[in-house]
């Protein structure tokens, strides 16, 4: 491939996302919706304008990176920690209930479709599946109403973090039971590792960016040297120690929210995100998707599949929330912030295909879960979001 | 490779670049010259920290083209057209000049050497390697010093995206003196409809953009289209007209360069261009040099080689703009300007392997040209512009 080819790609996918972008927003619908659908009509299954390359995903996760670190930055640390603990209880519930929900589901499809006799590890499987939230859509449908900083969009944030690390501790887990390669005990001692060293580490470069901050206010350098420890971290997270790139970036921004300078790195970032690297994330979601492969069985495991999977998040999460005193809405809020599926659904099963527990053809449900979850949960959330204020102002 | 695995680089890159930059800059030297060096230190060739990959050469090409588009849009398309005969005269005589020169130092070369039976084909190759300019590292220290928009940033910069498609004629001549299937005939006409299809596309083009402009000024959405604008026509010129993907870039530019928000999408490319996009082009120049299999005979063929493609350029350009009224010391700007070498020579070097008329060795020399000529060109610049500033404060 030449070298100038890429611009085709990204002329196509920089247009189609801003525009059915707009489009999405002139529809009351939030932005991310129409660049999502932009990548699925001009990506392989419908157009065929754009297909898939090395270099588009890599593209993508540097966009989905810069998304985290921004929201890492915005984060203000009181709160965080401030709602830290009901997050992590919120995390369990969303990881456990769509797990065991997942599982049964599995069960009651074979157990009634007498398709095959059903095998104990493939459902616990399925459920696994089901486990990890994917923060990034959320994240950014909550930015774009401006409603992150709230304490329940600061909750949502949270518990998808904790939520991502006990989800791959639940993978290790499951895995385990088949691979005696992989040991749970070393994800969990790992995941401890990571935040030992985000402490330590964070808290020397934290004084390090004050004092270079204080020097050299408003220089070119600090949002420069911010982007370099933002990839530096997702690097070193994934790397050493087995956590999400996504999450060392976010941890990153944590970092960096409480230097003068944090809004003017942010600023920087986001110009950098809805410029090319935001649109590239979003449309390359529906890029990924090619459903010529559809069977009608198929389609009925497919519709249960993405229904037990999106209310056993609402169902797990919202109730536990309500149980921590959120109130109804506000907990519905939580319960759908935390039903968007994203990547690490697809690597579960990727890990699960690789030692036998997944068939390929479960991925099509896979990839239908990401797709209906990503257009579902922003568009869910605004209309959310808009009947409280309606009910404040009426 | 992980996707993750990019960061790694991508952290490296930007700090190394910057850093490098920064130390450049206290020492009175350009920016650029560090980013260079920079990539020349984590290269394969000392530190070997990182590696040229296909990502990193998308990035630095997405680079390059931002840096010409921001070039573009800061024309004034008046003085542009005033510049423009002179312009042309300097390419002209910036091509022929080292061509002749060159292919000269080559039949003296093994003329004295004694090293074999020098080829006539072969000679004229070795000009045709030097004749075209690489305008991007210019370009960037103009921009970096404040003298982009004067009548010799001007001049030097229409004269270097001239100066590339009559290098590109002349390759493709030379080429078809062995090779029929390429046709110098064919080349001029694509140039020619080139630049009848800019102005056509451009102008109606130019017209959409004014009337968006007017109707959404200062919104995301005029730097975005711009952005795709750019993407599209760089492709397009490459892919429809054999011309580099850069001047295609230029061209989108100057067209746009006359509505009401071109501050606006520049200073918003300028921050894409400065945190990431262009300290990975400039470090991507120093990434691609491994000098490991240097001989004697080799160092005296480039440092011979190296002079001659500097000082031929220097000649050419310099005594064609005294002629034209330019003064002594604008005149040797430019011709230092000028001087510049870039991946345009390595692609013409590549292409001579192809048909057999350059040996593999070459690319030192030619590798060896284009680090020293980035390297100098700036500093030389630099050096210049303040001698005339101190004679006009003394």
């Amino acid at each position: 491939m030449e070298a100038y080819s890429i611009f085709r790609d990204l002329a196509i996918l920089v247009i189609a996302a801003k525009f059915l972008g707009l489009v999405a927003r002139k529809c009351k619908a939030p932005q991310v919706v129409g660049e999502i659908l932009a990548g699925l009509l001009i990506g392989p299954g419908v157009l065929g304008l754009v297909s898939q390359s090395p270099f588009i995903t890599q593209m993508a996760e540097i966009g989905v990176v810069l998304l985290m670190f921004s929201a890492g930055l915005g984060t203000n640390l009181k709160d965080l920690v401030k709602t830290g603990p009901v997050a992590c209880l919120i995390a369990v519930c969303g990881v456990f209930v769509p797990l065991a929900l997942g599982a049964l589901f599995y069960f009651c499809y074979y157990g009634f479709s007498l398709l095959g006799s059903p095998s104990f590890y493939k459902g616990v499987f399925i459920g696994t599946i089901m486990t990890a939230t994917s923060v990034s859509i959320t994240v950014s449908a909550l930015k774009e109403m401006g409603k992150l900083q709230t304490k329940v969009g600061q909750t949502i944030l949270s518990a998808a973090i904790i939520d991502d690390i006990i989800g791959i501790m639940v993978l290790t887990f499951v895995i385990g039971l088949r691979d005696p390669a992989m040991k749970p005990l070393i994800v969990v001692v790992q995941s401890a590792l990571f935040f030992v060293f985000s402490i330590v580490f964070g808290f020397i470069s934290y004084k390090i960016f004050k004092w270079v901050d204080k020097r050299y206010p408003h220089t070119q350098r600090i949002p420069i040297a911010g982007l370099a420890y933002c990839f530096a971290l997702s690097y070193i997270a994934e790397r050493f120690f087995g956590i999400a790139d996504i999450t060392g970036a976010y941890f990153a921004g944590i970092i960096l929210c409480n230097i003068e300078d944090s809004d003017y790195i942010q600023e920087k970032m986001d110009i950098n995100s809805y410029m090319l690297f935001g649109p590239i994330f979003f449309a390359s979601i529906g890029l990924k998707t090619d459903l010529g492969d559809m069977t009608l069985p198929l389609l009925w495991f497919s519709i249960g599949f993405v229904l037990v999977a999106l209310l056993s998040k609402i169902i797990g999460c919202g109730i536990i929330s309500r149980i921590c005193h959120f109130n109804f809405s506000d907990s519905l809020k939580i319960g759908v912030g935390m039903m968007t599926r994203g990547e690490v659904a697809l690597i579960v099963s990727q890990k699960g295909l690789s030692v036998g527990l997944v068939e390929p053809i479960y991925f099509t449900s896979v990839i239908l879960l990401i797709i209906i979850s990503s257009i579902a949960t922003p568009i869910l959330l605004k209309l959310l979001f808009k009947r409280d204020a309606d009910i404040i102002a009426s």
